[in-house]
C-alpha cells in the first residue's frame, strides 16, 4: 500500500464510531435549522446514555465526507439570513503566506498541495460597512442566534436518561457540588446563553468564514472545555495527514483545536484544517508574521501583522491569541525570574519591544485589531506572554501586571462588542492556583479564563500531562472555562499521535472533575451511570461509558479475555472469592431476607453500641 | 536463557543506579550507627543535588545482595541494644498458612520454594513479658531512638545544595507555601520526630522482626509518602520474581509496599518480600485468614485471625490493615448506596457480621489486637471498609460513621502506645475532598491519614491513576500523610510491571505537588534545580533530575537523538528560531547592555503608561 492510501485507511479507522454508539440529533425549537449532534450509548440493560460529542460528522458512518472538498457549511444559511455580511474577493494570497519567497522554484509536489488547499478555500465574507457580526453584538441587541440555541441544547444534553441520577442530588446536598461562584442553571435556555454572551461571561467562537463549526460555548457557567494543540509539521505531506490529526483530537474530546504550525506551508495547512473542522480553530498569528520576516523578531511590524490577521480571518480562524499585554515596562520585571519569559509569542514581542525601545505594537494598535475582529467575528484569546515557566515564578509581578493589562484590553474589546477570553498559566504550585482565578475575575470582568495546565510541579518531564491535570482540575473547579492540554512530551519534543491522545484524556478527566465539583447535572449523571454499570457487573457498559472504551476493554481482556468474563461477577484484580461488589450484593440479599435487621440495628444503637466506652484504665 | 536466569538478569537491570547518581550517606550525631542513604545527582555544571532515596541498597553497585539470604539487618543492633526483646521459637508454621491442606501432595517444585522461604526467615523476637517495644512507647518515655534520628536526617536531606533556592522563599512569601494547618519546622530535629511520634501525629512503621527497614516516618509534618501495592500472584515462581517486583516499586519511589497477595503461597511469598525489603511492608491479614477458612467469610473466627496476626508479626510485617470500624449497625447504612461496599476487607467483615448477627470481631477484640501489636511494634492502619466506591457515595453516613469509630479505636490503641494511621477513601469528587481531611482531623486526634487516591471522577477506567492523582495531590496538601497509589488497571485487572511504574510516578507527582504547596523546603528546591537546568539548556541535568530520567531522555531523543542536541539551546517542540528561553536570554543580554533601560521604563510608567486611558467614546 502506498503512503496516501495508508493515510486514507488511517482516517477511516479514526472515523469509526465508538462501540455501541450512534449519532443522534436534538432539534431546535426557536430555529428549525438547529440539529445538535450527540453520541448515544446503548447499554446492555436497555437503557441509553447520551453524551456530549465533539467528533463532528466524522463518527457518522453515513456522512459523505471528502476531505478534499471540506465539510458542509452548517451555519451558512444562518449567516446569510442575518443579511449583515457580504462576499468579496479577499486578500490576494502571497508566496510569503507559506513562508517562501519563490513558489515556482519549489517543484510540482508542493504546487499540487497548494492547489488542493486553494480549491478548498471558500470565497470570504465580511461584515458590511458599519456592521458588526459578532455573537456578542447580536446578544447585546437581544437577538438569540441559532448558534446560541445550539449551545443551549448541547450543554443540557438529553435529560431523560439523567432523571434517576438527578434525583440523588435533590436528596443529598453533598452531591449538588460547590460552584465556587459560578451560577449554572438547572436548564440552560437559549436566553441564558444570550445573556452570558452579552455580558462577556461566555464566548461562542464562530468566525463567519468558518460556517462548518458546530457551535460551542466557553464560559464559567457552561461545561469546562479543553483545547488540543496540533500543527508544527515542518513539511506537510497531504490533506489527509493534517485532517487525520484534527479528527483524532476531536474524536477523544478536544472542544477546540489550536493550529500552532510554524515553518513552511502554514497557510496551506490552515486551509486544510479549517475547512475540515467542526470545532473552532485558534491560532497565534504572530508565529506566521514572524515567518514572513524570516524569523527576525525586530523586523516585525504592525502592517505585516495586520495583513496576517486579515489573511487568517478570511480563512476562518475562530480565535486569535494576541499577546497585547506584553508591555515594554513589564519586561524588566522578568529579568530576575528563574525561567524568564517562556511564552513563544511573549518572548518574540519582548524582543521587539526592547530592540525598538517602543511599546508593543499589539497594544498600541489594539482598537484597530478590534475592527478586524468584529468584521469576521474572530474572538480574542488575550495571550499571557509573561506567564510563569516554573513554580518559582508563579504569581509574580510580571504575570499579574500583564493580567491587569489584559483586563484593561477586555474592556476595550467589549466596547467593540468583540468576544474575549483571557489566557492563563502555566506553572503554578497548588497553593497559588486559586489566586490566579481570583485575580482574573477581579481584573477581567468575568471574561472566560483559558489556562495552560497549570503544572503543579516542575520535576515531571515525560509526565507533565499528569502534573498539569492536577492544576487544571483545580482551576477548572475554581472557574476556568477552558483548559489547554499538556501532553507527555511537554518540555521535551513534538507530541505524536499517542501523546495527543494521552494529553486529551488527561484533560477530559480534569474538565470532568471540575464539572462534577461545580455540580453540573449531566456530569455527575455520567459518573453515576458508569458506577451503576460497574456495580451491576455490566462490564461492556462500563467500557462503553468510559472516556476510552477500547483501552478499558483491552486492559480488562489482558487477564480475562474470554467473552464469559464480560458478564462475570468479578475481575482478575480480586478474583471471584474476593470481589467486594459480589459480596455486597450477597449482603443485601441476606439483609433483605432477614426480618428485623433494621430493628436489631436500632436496638444495638439504643443500647449504647459502644463496646469500649467507658475506656478502661490500664 | 532459562527462566530463572532471565529473572536474575531482570533484577540486575532493576538494580542499576540512576544516571549520574551515586549513593551517599549522612551520618547520625546522636547515634553513630545511623547512616542515612541518599541519592546524589551530579550535574554538568559542577553542582550536585541530593534526593530522598527509597531504593535501598539495591541501587548501590557495591552492595553484596543475595535475595536468597535477604538484606542485612540495619536495625539489629539498635533493637538488641534496647534490651527489651527476646528471641523465641515462634509459632509453628502450618500447611494452611500457604492455603493448602496437604503440602506433601504438591510436588517437589513447591516444596523447594517453601524451603527457600523457610531458610530466609529469621528467628522471631518479641517484647519481653510486660515490655512494650513500639516507637511510640519509647517516644512517650522521652527516648530518641536511632530510628527517629534516621528519620530526621532523611526528611531534611542535604541542605547545602538548597541554599540558593531557600533564599528565594525568604524573599517571596508566595513561595513559602500554605501548610493548611501543618507545622513543618525549617529543620527537622530528632527531638521533633520523637515529639510527633509521642503525640501520635506520625508513625515509624518498624516491626522488630523487620530490622532490614531503613526507617521512615508517615505524618502530616513530614514529606508526603506513597504506598504501592504488589502481590496477588496466584502461583509464585521464584524469590527473584517476587523480589524484583518489590525492587521495581521502590526504585520508582514507593515509600512503603503492601503485599496484597491472595490465594496460595501467601506465607512463602511474604517471607521473600519482607526479608528483602528496605521499606516497611503492610498487609491486610483478613485476606490470609479468609484463605485459611476456604474463602467462606462466615467461617472466620477471632482465633484464626489472631493466629494469623502472630504469624505475620513474627515474619516482620510493619503495619496491618484492620477493618475494625465495619460495625454491625453501620452495614444497613450501605444498603442504598450506588455501589455498596467496595473494600474487600469491608465486605468480608460485613458478610461475617450479618451472617452471625454479631458485632465485628475485630472491634470486640480490639484491645487483644493491641497487645499483639505492641509486642512486635506493628502499626495499625485502621481500614476504611465502608469507603465510597463512587462519587455518589462519597462522604455519606456509612463512611463517616466508620471514621468516627476509627477515631475511637485510635484512642484505644494510643492507650497501649501502639502506632496508628487511618485509612481514607476512595472515590470523592473535588468539592468533597477537604471535608474528608477535616473530619479525619476532628475525630482521629491527628493520627496520620492514609488515603487511596481519592478518585475525582468515575468515568476513567484505564486512566484512574490520573483521576486519582488529582484527588491525592489535593488531600496531600490538606494534610494526608501517605497516598496509596492507583494504577491504570484499577477496576479492570491485575497491574503489570509497567502499570506499577505508571501508578508510582503519578503518585510521586501528587505527593511532591502536596509537599511544594505545603512549603516543604526541599521539595521546592528540587523543582527549582530542575527549572534552572531547563532554563540553562542543561538537557542532561533536566533528565537526571526528573522523576523518570530514562523516559524524559527517550522522549527528547525521539525527535533529536544527536548528542549535540543535549547542549542545544532549543528542542524539537519549538525549533531554534522559536525557543522562548533562548530569546529571553537574548533579551536579558540586550537589556543589560542598554544603559538606562530601567530609567526609560520608569519614565514611561511616570507618564501614565496607559495608552488607552481615558477610553474613547465610540
Amino acid at each position: 500500500m502506498n503512503a496516501p492510501d495508508k493515510l486514507v485507511q488511517l482516517l477511516a479507522l479514526t472515523r469509526e464510531p465508538f462501540p455501541a454508539s450512534t449519532k443522534v440529533h436534538m432539534p431546535g425549537q426557536l430555529h428549525p435549522g438547529v440539529r445538535v449532534p450527540m453520541r448515544e450509548v446503548q447499554l446492555t440493560n436497555g437503557e441509553a446514555v447520551t453524551l456530549y460529542d465533539t467528533s463532528g460528522p466524522y463518527t457518522e458512518p453515513g456522512a459523505q465526507i471528502d476531505v478534499r472538498r471540506g465539510l458542509a457549511g452548517l451555519r451558512d444559511a444562518w449567516i446569510a439570513a442575518r443579511g449583515d455580511t457580504e462576499s468579496y474577493e479577499g486578500r490576494l494570497r502571497q508566496a510569503l503566506d507559506d513562508g517562501t519567497k519563490n513558489e515556482a522554484r519549489e517543484g510540482e509536489r508542493i504546487a499540487a498541495l497548494r492547489a488542493q488547499a486553494a480549491a478548498l478555500q471558500r470565497t470570504p465574507r465580511r461584515a458590511r460597512a458599519g456592521a458588526n457580526v459578532t455573537q456578542m453584538h447580536y446578544a447585546r441587541k437581544g437577538i438569540v442566534t441559532p448558534e446560541m440555541e445550539f449551545v443551549a441544547l448541547r450543554e443540557n444534553g438529553r435529560r431523560e436518561w439523567m432523571r434517576e441520577y438527578l434525583a440523588d442530588a435533590q436528596k443529598n446536598a453533598r452531591l449538588a457540588g460547590n460552584p465556587m461562584g459560578a451560577a449554572i442553571p438547572d436548564i440552560i435556555t437559549p436566553e441564558f446563553v444570550r445573556d452570558e454572551v452579552a455580558r462577556g461571561r461566555a464566548i461562542i467562537p464562530a468566525n463567519i468564514n468558518h460556517p462548518e463549526t458546530e457551535p460551542m460555548a466557553i464560559g464559567r457557567n457552561f461545561l469546562v472545555k479543553i483545547n488540543a494543540n496540533i500543527g508544527n509539521s515542518a513539511v506537510t505531506s497531504s490533506i489527509e495527514e493534517e485532517v487525520e490529526k484534527l479528527v483524532w483530537a476531536i474524536r477523544w474530546g478536544a472542544d477546540t483545536v489550536m493550529d500552532l504550525s510554524t515553518g513552511r506551508n502554514i497557510h496551506t495547512t490552515r486551509d486544510w484544517i479549517v475547512r475540515n473542522s467542526p470545532v473552532p480553530i485558534g491560532t497565534v498569528p504572530i508565529y506566521q508574521a514572524l515567518e514572513k520576516v524570516g524569523g527576525v523578531a525586530e523586523d516585525l511590524s504592525w502592517e505585516i501583522f495586520r495583513d496576517t490577521l486579515i489573511e487568517q480571518a478570511e480563512q476562518g480562524v475562530d480565535y486569535f491569541t494576541i499577546h497585547a499585554g506584553v508591555r515594554l515596562p513589564f519586561i524588566p520585571l522578568t529579568a530576575k525570574r528563574r525561567t524568564g519569559i517562556v511564552s513563544r509569542g511573549g518572548s518574540i514581542l519582548a524582543k521587539w519591544c526592547i530592540s525598538h525601545h517602543k511599546e508593543n505594537f499589539l497594544y498600541t494598535h489594539f482598537e484597530e485589531i478590534c475592527e478586524i475582529m468584529k468584521a469576521y467575528d474572530v474572538s480574542f484569546s488575550l495571550g499571557d506572554g509573561l506567564r510563569p515557566g516554573s513554580g518559582a515564578d508563579a504569581n509574580d509581578e510580571a504575570q499579574f501586571a500583564e493580567l491587569r493589562t489584559l483586563g484593561e484590553l477586555t474592556q476595550l474589546a467589549w466596547k467593540h462588542d468583540v468576544q474575549v477570553m483571557i489566557e492563563g498559566p502555566g506553572h503554578v504550585p497548588m497553593h497559588m492556583i486559586q489566586a490566579n482565578m481570583t485575580e482574573q475575575l477581579r481584573h477581567c470582568g468575568e471574561a472566560p479564563f483559558y489556562t495552560l495546565g497549570p503544572l503543579t510541579v516542575d520535576i515531571s518531564p515525560g509526565y507533565d500531562h499528569i502534573a498539569s491535570a492536577i492544576g487544571a482540575a483545580m482551576i477548572g473547579w475554581f472557574g476556568t472555562a477552558m483548559l489547554c492540554y499538556v501532553t507527555p512530551k511537554e518540555h521535551l519534543g513534538l507530541p505524536d499521535r499517542n501523546d495527543v491522545k494521552q494529553g486529551i484524556i488527561a484533560y477530559k478527566i480534569a474538565a470532568h472533575a471540575a464539572d462534577v465539583a461545580k455540580g453540573h447535572p449531566g456530569a455527575r449523571a455520567w459518573d453515576e451511570a458508569l458506577s451503576k454499570a460497574r456495580f451491576e457487573f455490566r462490564w461492556q457498559d462500563q467500557f462503553n461509558l468510559s472516556l476510552d472504551p477500547e483501552t478499558a476493554k483491552d486492559f480488562h481482556d489482558e487477564t480475562l479475555p474470554a467473552d464469559g468474563a464480560k458478564v462475570a461477577h468479578f475481575c482478575s484484580m480480586c478474583g471471584p472469592k474476593f470481589c467486594s461488589m459480589k459480596i455486597t450484593q450477597d449482603v443485601r440479599e441476606f439483609a433483605a431476607a432477614q426480618e428485623g435487621m433494621a430493628a436489631k440495628s436500632a436496638e444495638f444503637k439504643a443500647a449504647g453500641g459502644e463496646i469500649y466506652i467507658p475506656v478502661r484504665q490500664e
